[in-house]
């Protein structure tokens, strides 16, 4: 099993990465600054869970992560203009990354001997937090706090797979559930436009409040 | 004791977590992320303090950050024009919780057996650096490095507190003139409006600084 | 031989502080926010290496950077005006610090057992990090991604020692070519007006990547 886990696994990091990049490019980052965002959007959820966790970060184990960051700048160099017909393509990827990453957080922190509602959070920290770096890196407001079901998405996933450990299934149905659980509401809420409700504005706070 | 320090630590986090969530609001946050900028701003500043001495962050220890954050977001959604008129209320509340971390930051930090200051760096942070990663996330400037004494009160909280002990005060006693002075230095500084000065504008390292 | 170190890891973190209070102080920032942003662009690369290194950070052990930094700041409230004479002579200050620090990080990351690739970045990101948190926090997008050879020049150095280390020279030698190769990859840099490519403007991903 642990080949189409590992090969789940190349298509999250690549997708996110190439996420990373192309965000990149649209600031006009070089080559360097351009992979540095790929690979901290890939695997800064993870290395944040990892030491808060306080385990080795997978990528410090692994050269696969660097490689396949370099392959998807490469991508982006040789095959940049071909990207936006593929932006569909894209998305069902970064969507199979999200829901494996969340997966994947969520099993290693149970695993290190922490709650559920830990493992619910570090499995959306490790889908979602490499998307909040690589958008404080491009000086822009994170997306996900302001667009679309995202993070939420792990959430639901996580949600789900407490529910179904609480009935008793095993720990590969839990993990199956959850992860079709984060693809399906992320796909279901692009499609549909399903958002948050956005808090009104109040005024940020006065000048007492640091 | 500890329920006296409990319910501090509750108005801390309370207060802290709908300062982020107000400025969140500001920039038209959704739940969500209002709910993530809320959270960080409550338990950042401690989390880093615990990575640094590599213990295991409080919040993964007990759900009651969480739950207070979430009462937090609830209150600024059902209660949020209101809160104008609580903003002096709240600049107490908030003082509170940048007195209490200090103290707590200070005190871990000399229980893992490290110098005095490096434990008023870690009641600073403890108290300071949530409201950093909170600005960081809205794409501000962090209002600390240019406004107001914030991270100074906890500084000068801090160096009472050595300034007891090296008078060999009991612990209590040196915690007790420290968080007092975070609170009585920062409603000072706020009332007479006391500021450090400003360093004059130089240009910021030519082309060849990086 | 430590004296030597000692005297270039001064240097280096007293002009990396100074890099950071300039810019500081180019955003109207108070003595206290020069101080941390100066602080923590010293520091900051290192700190990072050291918890995924899951060592306790350096600075955290003796008060040395505390007290450059402050010099630093003291010097530049003091002759701030002199410094545009001076970029020169603090561009090779940095240069120095930029190569001892990737020369430092790679050794503490070999001691602890890693691999050399993980050493090479752990190198650069000693070298170059603490300018990215800079960056973030006067809320500028980090320089080292758009502008010059940076951190590339710590990854030269790094393969440098690699092959040096290959070739089965003295960790001495390796460390020495190493420090060299950052140093006049730097200066040559600059000299010679040498950068990376620019990814071409992509639109950045859409309205379905987050």
């Amino acid at each position: 099993m642990p080949t189409f886990v590992q090969i789940l696994d190349f298509i999250g990091t690549f997708a996110f990465a190439i996420s990373g990049i192309r965000l990149a490019s649209a600031k006009r980052f070089d080559w360097f600054g351009a992979y540095v965002v790929g690979f901290v959007t890939a695997i800064g959820g993870g290395t944040i869970r990892d030491l808060l966790l306080d385990v080795t970060p997978a990528w410090m184990l692994d050269p696969i992560y660097l490689i396949c960051t370099g392959l998807a700048l490469l991508w982006v160099i040789l095959f940049g203009h071909y990207l936006i017909h593929l932006n569909n393509t894209f998305f069902i990827f970064d969507s199979i990354g999200l829901a494996l990453f969340t997966v994947v957080g969520l099993g290693k922190t149970l695993d290190a001997g922490y709650a559920i509602w830990v493992a619910i959070i570090m499995g959306s920290i490790t889908g979602a937090a490499g998307g909040v770096i690589r958008d404080v890196f491009i000086n822009e407001i994170p997306l996900i706090f302001r667009k679309e079901i995202y993070a939420m998405a792990c959430v639901a996933g996580g949600t789900l797979y407490w529910l179904c450990s609480l009935a008793g299934l095993e720990a590969f149905v839990c993990q199956t559930v959850c992860g079709v659980t984060v693809f399906a509401t992320r796909l279901l809420a692009v499609k549909y436009n399903i958002c948050l409700p956005v808090l009104s504005g109040h005024e940020g706070g006065g000048s007492k409040k640091v």
